[in-house]
């Protein structure tokens, strides 16, 4: 496979080689979270997985501009009953809250959240709410194209008016007369032509906070339309990838094309990509669900269900050693176990910064590093990756063990294959605090040692002496005699 | 005064008991950054000022809604020369990136400095470019009252149409026959009426990238106009406070008032408040006058002109030691002054937290308190307020040092007022790194520390096994005998 990336289309349902449009630019767009409540662990594995996406490209060479966007208005909370109301504006109504007030705090602790696993922003992260007249002037444009129309105030995509010149349902491999068949009608739906008719806007009921002036009513977008319209408006009217959870395809994703298309005439997007679920006891993770454990209380360990907290490192590794597209199952076990397999990683890392070279090598370095490779070009496939990294880690250990040997050209190529692999790609760090002069209890502690050392040498105890020199030594600390008394630093 | 805040209005010149329009409540609104650019010094100043207030009004026991937006887009690089040139987007174009791209990049980076420095995060960030259609309903508003003119696609503002019928100038002091003598005409400016008019919504030249569909033209809303939109929108039509720099009281804050006036008949904000500058070698400290310091060289020392690295606290504390209405002139005397001042107050609040009570006092603790709180109480007057702090860290270091004493109850009470006042008031922080378990250094140390213990008393060497023990106890580390051998923690 060399260097090329292949990543699996969900529209074309094969590993495609990835090439960009426009070559050494890459335009990505990612489902961002809406923000009515904490991220849970099925939260983080989008945001994880195409993390991993972002900076392999950027690795690559590649600009990417990377997008992400912010649901604060428009969710439907229960589309399919009709219901109608905004998930936020729901709960503000429960919190006593100004509904941009209950975004601003959930969309703060999102950050917060993608920040301790070590996910990097993305290039922009555009909120629905500040792009109403975009949304609007796509309604427009669907409206005058045919493929919409206006029901006392709200206007709904028209899908077997679009789906007689296009197809509907291309990406989840759905048609419209499966739909047709397995759609109940339901009260509350009249206003629709079909019940499989989606709200491009919707008109605000009295009591509805959120809402938008048009020439339709005073109300809100759909929710499918926010992502057609900031994914085009800053990648352009054809992109790259788009990305997203698995039970996005239908219907968000399949609506998304079903928009673009109305409007341009073709979808914007070159590959699909969708991650798979978190299960718990074998049912998918869900806020709507119930079964879910936040992101907080993962890393607090606060949740009946935890034996412990887990670091955010230990779920980002979690989610790493599975592909993407399989579905992982939480369990204590599993997580402990990622917790002693990061460990180990980061140990040999560790080990890996103090090894010495010999003249020449009895290991072999290049396998390991294009295995590694390989299985990232192969669909993002991390696990394979990981499981090659600790094959690595036993040669390391021999190394270290003295029973192998590595030539000084190997150890650096090495050394700069792990720093870039597992710090820059897989975006992992050691969460070990960093020791600075700051820390003042280590100063007084390293003091202390120093001052015994002295007095055990004036009393010629060296065995003492040596005890602290080489304990510290094994820790990571270095004694240095100077000319203004002995000096410690950090190795 | 009691518990009575009173503050400074700009408008009315002199201070007032600070009265909310719904008791309980208090709706705050500041003027936020324009992100194109790295934060500087002279930013941190009005964002710690109004931290200040908000973190007294809600210790107060309010329900405070503050909102502090974005600017994003709109603001003209120099409008008086006309240029009309979109700061974001000019900086965009040097760049090449997507506007959107810079202010993201920008607003992250302004986020970790607020974070650095201890601020707590708004009720609401409103960005500018999230609120074009409430932008643009204004403007019909304030054009459907007769005071504002369209010429060639751009709205402006009829500064002497709306001088006829209010007072143009109330909030700066300056009438409309001075602005006139003061105002050149200029090139460029030949759509305005007069030259003191300001633009509502401009007309997007063909070259400028950010831009929205209107009425008028497609083009993007004038500055001012988005603080009079944000404002209002989240905390109704009157509110209680707006604060900002001195510099934007004229003509920012003018036109804003005039703005609101225009639309709905009289200004929106109750209490004005603003903020000094700070100098450097007595000039204001400004983007436009290229001699800044940003938050991230004073946080890592790397600027020409610093001696030093000066932490997010000490800046904190540097820009709390002057009153918000006073100047403040930077210097690296000063910071590290405040520097040492900081070091003795946090090391003060680690003594107090050690302190023994005794049966009586021979301390008074009421004064002190009430004195820091009549000092805030006295417009925010926090240099005041932290010298009387000082008072009280002789009276502990005194306490310490057995020459005074102290009984529980009074014990109790000073120390649940300096955990109050300096933590949740002044929003300070100890700055030293917490130590915890995962520091594998210290464990490591302290397990051949305890060690060594094990080793002099085996030989019957006291004074070595004292000499560790004391040591220890006089760095914050208790060490404890169990039956499973000798454990530390942290005191």
């Amino acid at each position: 496979m060399g260097n090329q990336l292949f990543i699996y289309n969900t529209l074309s349902r094969k590993k495609e080689a990835f090439k960009p449009l426009v070559e050494g630019r890459v335009g990505l767009y990612v489902c961002g979270p809406t923000v009515y409540s904490d991220s849970h662990l099925g939260h983080a594995r989008p945001y994880i997985t195409f993390d991993l996406l972002y900076r392999y490209l950027t690795f690559q060479g590649n600009k990417v501009r990377y997008v992400r966007n912010i649901t604060d208005v428009g969710h439907l909370e229960d589309e399919v009953e009709g219901a109608g109301e905004d998930r936020i504006t729901k709960k503000a109504r429960i919190e006593q809250l100004e509904p941009m007030e209950v975004v601003q705090k959930y969309m703060n602790s999102f950050h917060r959240n993608m920040e301790n696993l070590n996910i990097l922003p993305p290039s922009i992260e555009p909120r629905a709410s500040g792009h109403i007249l975009e949304q609007q002037e796509m309604v427009q444009q669907i409206l005058d194209n045919g493929f919409a129309y206006e029901t006392n105030g709200s206007v709904y995509f028209d899908v077997e008016k679009y789906n007689q010149k296009h197809k509907y349902g291309i990406l989840s491999g759905r048609n419209l007369d499966d739909i047709k068949t397995n759609t109940r009608e339901l009260d509350g739906q009249s206003e629709k032509k079909n019940s499989f008719d989606f709200a491009l806007w919707k008109k605000a009921s009295p009591e509805h906070i959120m809402r938008w002036p048009s020439k339709w009513s005073d109300g809100f977008p759909g929710w499918h339309l926010e992502c057609s319209v900031m994914s085009t408006k800053y990648l352009g009217e054809h992109f790259d990838i788009h990305g997203g959870g698995m039970d996005l395809t239908f219907p968000h994703h399949e609506c998304e094309i079903a928009q673009n298309t109305a409007c341009s005439g073709s979808g914007a997007v070159r590959y699909w990509m969708h991650n798979n679920m978190i299960t718990i006891n074998g049912q998918k993770m869900a806020r709507s669900l119930g079964n879910f454990i936040t992101l907080k209380e993962l890393f607090t360990g606060k949740h009946e269900l935890l034996y412990q907290a887990y670091s955010p490192m230990t779920i980002r590794f979690f989610i790493l050693q599975a592909h993407y597209r399989s579905t992982i199952d939480f369990s204590n076990e599993a997580l402990q176990a990622s917790e002693k397999g990061l460990e180990r990683l980061m140990a040999a890392m560790k080990t890996l910064g103090e090894l010495k070279a010999s003249d020449s090598s009895t290991v072999e370095v290049a396998p390991i590093m294009e295995k590694c490779f390989a299985a990232i070009n192969d669909d993002l496939n991390s696990p394979i990756a990981i499981a090659h990294l600790f094959d690595g880690v036993k040669m390391i250990n021999s190394i270290k063990a003295g029973s192998e040997k590595i030539s000084p050209a190997d150890l650096d190529e090495l050394k700069e294959f792990y720093q870039t692999f597992v710090f820059d790609i897989l975006g992992l760090k050691d969460e070990e605090m960093p020791v600075t002069g700051n820390n003042q209890t280590l100063d007084g502690a390293m003091e202390l040692l120093i001052s015994l050392r002295k007095d055990a040498k004036a009393n010629k105890d060296w065995a003492t002496a040596d005890k602290i020199r080489d304990e510290l030594n094994a820790i990571g600390i270095e004694l240095k005699d100077t000319k203004d008394g002995v000096e410690w630093s950090l190795k």
